[in-house]
């Protein structure tokens, strides 16, 4: 167990909140809801954006970048968006500051610099890149476009948490335009394939892909994709959403295009984004009551080596064997680090790599090189295995490929064995309390259904399942007919 | 010369405004002083940033990420630094909008929703960076930090300009913490040096090194080193800086750490940043009338192909050999695209992609296939050659690196051309007015002798540069003694 880590099953929010500390991934900044993502946690972040940026690529999409501010009456203009976000927006008002007049060691907003228009720092940016797009788009020939953005946004939460539910937070955000429904309804699902298959294939995080309901769309959508996962503690997290907008935007920002017909047509938009919030569902999907569990794809380390000596000279000795693995290793693309700190005990390195989720661990003292062998410990299992200095390389590159693929599938497992059919509301009500996870039921379709829901269990609709099969029944809570099963959970 | 692009010796400042739009490099936005980076011009940024991060990664620091928002308090704690920028802060004073009730198609601030302490939009983050490092140094072990931070920045300018001056802009800070003034100092000159190295062999600008005047300095720090680039106007440009902040930041936030002796001592700091501005300096050191030039090394496409064809059998047989040259490119690692667009005429291409300043251009019809040979253009010289498919791909690789030399050479010929050095005011003004560059010359050190100067011809010192020699002379503007000459120029 990680020192001082509070177990998951004791306090799993404490858990959570005390790894993402105590692994240096992030923590809490001197201004309200926002974090300071330290180096560690930053380094897995790169990897995501590396691996997310490839695939937006080879789906033919570029980057560019919008202000960070949207005018107040930009703002305004796509009702249902403005109403969504209005709630939550850090608006700027000046844009100047002065000496305080009453003390002359403090600044004030300057009274004459007051915005004759306020600005919000972007919740999201549809409205300021549709306004954009309003100059860039005449003819069916300028379309499609495909543009994505990594950007900082800012929705002001009343409860924060890192990573889940932060104030200010790192995200990328897809916004195209199409001549046609279909093709923008099309480009919607291909980048919701896009986050499933990175989230399995790399984060190792089986998810669900389907919609929301009316309710739970985004601000302005006609519909929403989302990729929805399962925390260890039975909670839902949505880790991923794309969406179809049809002409709202550009009929609020006038953005009409010339057919090749000759006609005049609104443009076709979607909008899809993950975010920094993808950090919490790694650490709720992979970790331990030993600290952080990486996949080999994400970890900043894959290998770490500790020396296990007494002396200089059998340092010196175990350094010359570990010097030609590391170089093998990182040519073979793994990273790899040599802990020889003298000033740190094996035994405190062992639960520092532990707490930051190394997926491999290495450790070789002289009896190891007396017999040609290392001792090698899996973080994900503990297991420790004296492995042969020949062929070493092989046998950890097959093994960190290994880690990955039993992470995936003890996620999968576990969430498999956590979607329950019920059929009653006493059933819901009583596998929600006990079981947690995905509840499969059917729904009458109406928002008072799933207020009601909400009120009473605290679960709300994650996803009507892409893969979900039609099948008669009636809604656990009304009695009304129902043609399909949605998934249901509590969530984060 | 591009199509409707003022020429440079009409209107300089019209031809760079005109370039970045025809170009698709960015434009203005309706935010005042913001502006789009479109994506043309972002991938070449995000060239820019790949080759700076492996730099940065090489030289021991990691990237992390800190709050958008400084709270007031943290900003007034260093007071150099807070009266700097005082003046160009965006503030932001509420966190929610409301329905406007005397009009409920609009929104406004909410009143209730006021912040008790206002909230700074970063314009530099030692503040907090400074404040955040004070809960990370507790001794001498965990010295130094170096830590780089990507990032927007906003400073309030009055007068903007795409890429050069604007409120909003992307950047890079470094933020460095060591336990000594000696190894603070080696930071900061050592990541001037990283930045020079950039600039010289990456982006093809030559640079002069040095130290800026105490006038010119960073708000808060001791010593202030730089990169100056020459623009084609005779202007200088500072692209980058590197400041040796001494212990202003530990000082304000109180960060201490215990030295080996057990001793408490104030953590010495660096910080370093280049920002989009090198866009503007990429622009207006290699680009003609014909619009922008691209060093190879930041060109999105290093080549293109336009096929040269007046009906589908031949555009065939041409696609027939391209495809081949296009994957045996790519191989090398060169970016080439094949513009086989049969709705605009190679004419139309050449410009546009002369425009764009893509480096090499291969035009190919059916007689260059009848002779097995292509038409070779460069984009810098505008050079045409008909070389032979055979070993065509060595020599477009070697052709590439020929035009990254070239361009650096030209430029470096040019500055180096535009260094006068003068011994008189006399000749300070008529050298700045007739020939323009650098002006080297005597200066007495004081801040009222540049201000002076300044109001009398628009000059400021850009640096006491690292290579210049001890010299005894008089100041050009007050006859005082000088014991080494200082350059001056107007600047961007």
């Amino acid at each position: 167990m990680g020192k001082g880590l509070t177990k998951r099953s004791e306090d799993y929010s404490k858990w959570y909140n005390e790894l993402v500390v105590k692994a240096d991934l992030a923590e809490n900044s001197s201004v309200r809801g926002c974090m300071v993502i330290k180096p560690y946690g930053y380094a897995i972040w790169e990897k995501m954006q590396a691996e997310l940026d490839k695939k937006f690529k080879e789906t033919g999409h570029q980057n560019a970048y919008f202000p960070l501010f949207v005018p107040k009456s930009l703002f305004e203009a796509e009702e249902k968006n403005a109403e969504g976000f209005a709630k939550e927006c850090a608006v700027v008002t000046h844009y100047r500051l002065k000496t305080d007049p009453e003390n002359p060691s403090k600044l004030i907003a300057d009274p004459n610099a007051k915005l004759e228009e306020e600005l919000i720092v972007r919740p999201t940016s549809e409205a300021i890149i549709w306004n954009t797009y309003k100059g860039w788009i005449e003819s069916y020939r300028d379309l499609p476009i495909l543009i994505n953005q990594w950007a900082n946004v800012v929705r002001w939460e009343m409860r924060t948490r890192l990573f889940l539910r932060t104030a200010e937070f790192l995200w990328q955000e897809g916004h195209t335009a199409h001549s046609t429904k279909q093709e923008a309804i099309a480009e919607t699902q291909q980048m919701n394939k896009v986050y499933a298959d990175f989230a399995e294939n790399f984060m190792a995080i089986p998810v669900i892909q389907g919609n929301k309901t009316e309710s739970e769309r985004f601000a302005g959508a006609e519909d929403t994709y989302c990729i929805e996962a399962l925390m260890q503690d039975g909670k839902a997290l949505q880790a991923g959403t794309s969406h179809f907008l049809g002409q709202s935007f550009s009929k609020a920002f006038d953005v009409k295009f010339t057919t090749k017909e000759g006609k005049q047509e609104h443009v076709w938009a979607s909008s899809w984004g993950v975010s920094t919030r993808l950090m919490g569902a790694l650490i709720m999907t992979h970790s331990d009551d030993s600290g952080l569990v990486l996949p080999p794809n994400l970890a900043p380390i894959q290998i770490v080596i500790v020396p296990i000596f007494k002396n200089e000279e059998q340092l010196t000795r175990i350094e010359t064997y570990v010097n030609t693995l590391v170089k093998n290793l990182k040519d073979k693309g793994i990273s790899v680090k040599f802990d020889h700190r003298d000033s740190v005990r094996p035994g405190a390195k062992f639960a520092q790599y532990e707490m930051q989720g190394v997926p491999v661990r290495i450790a070789i003292g002289p009896k190891d090189l007396d017999k040609n062998q290392v001792e090698v410990a899996r973080r994900d299992t503990f297991e420790k295995t004296s492995v042969s200095q020949e062929g070493l390389e092989e046998y950890l590159e097959n093994l960190l490929k290994q880690i990955q693929d039993d992470l995936f599938n003890k996620a999968l497992e576990f969430r498999n064995n956590h979607i329950t059919e019920v059929n009653s509301f006493e059933e819901f009500k009583q596998v929600l309390e006990t079981k947690g996870g995905f509840i499969s039921a059917h729904w009458d379709g109406t928002i008072e259904t799933e207020e009601k829901i909400k009120e009473l269990t605290k679960a709300t609709t994650r996803c009507i399942p892409l893969e979900g099969a039609i099948e008669e029944g009636v809604c656990v809570y009304s009695g009304k007919p129902s043609k399909r099963r949605i998934l249901f959970a509590k969530a984060y």
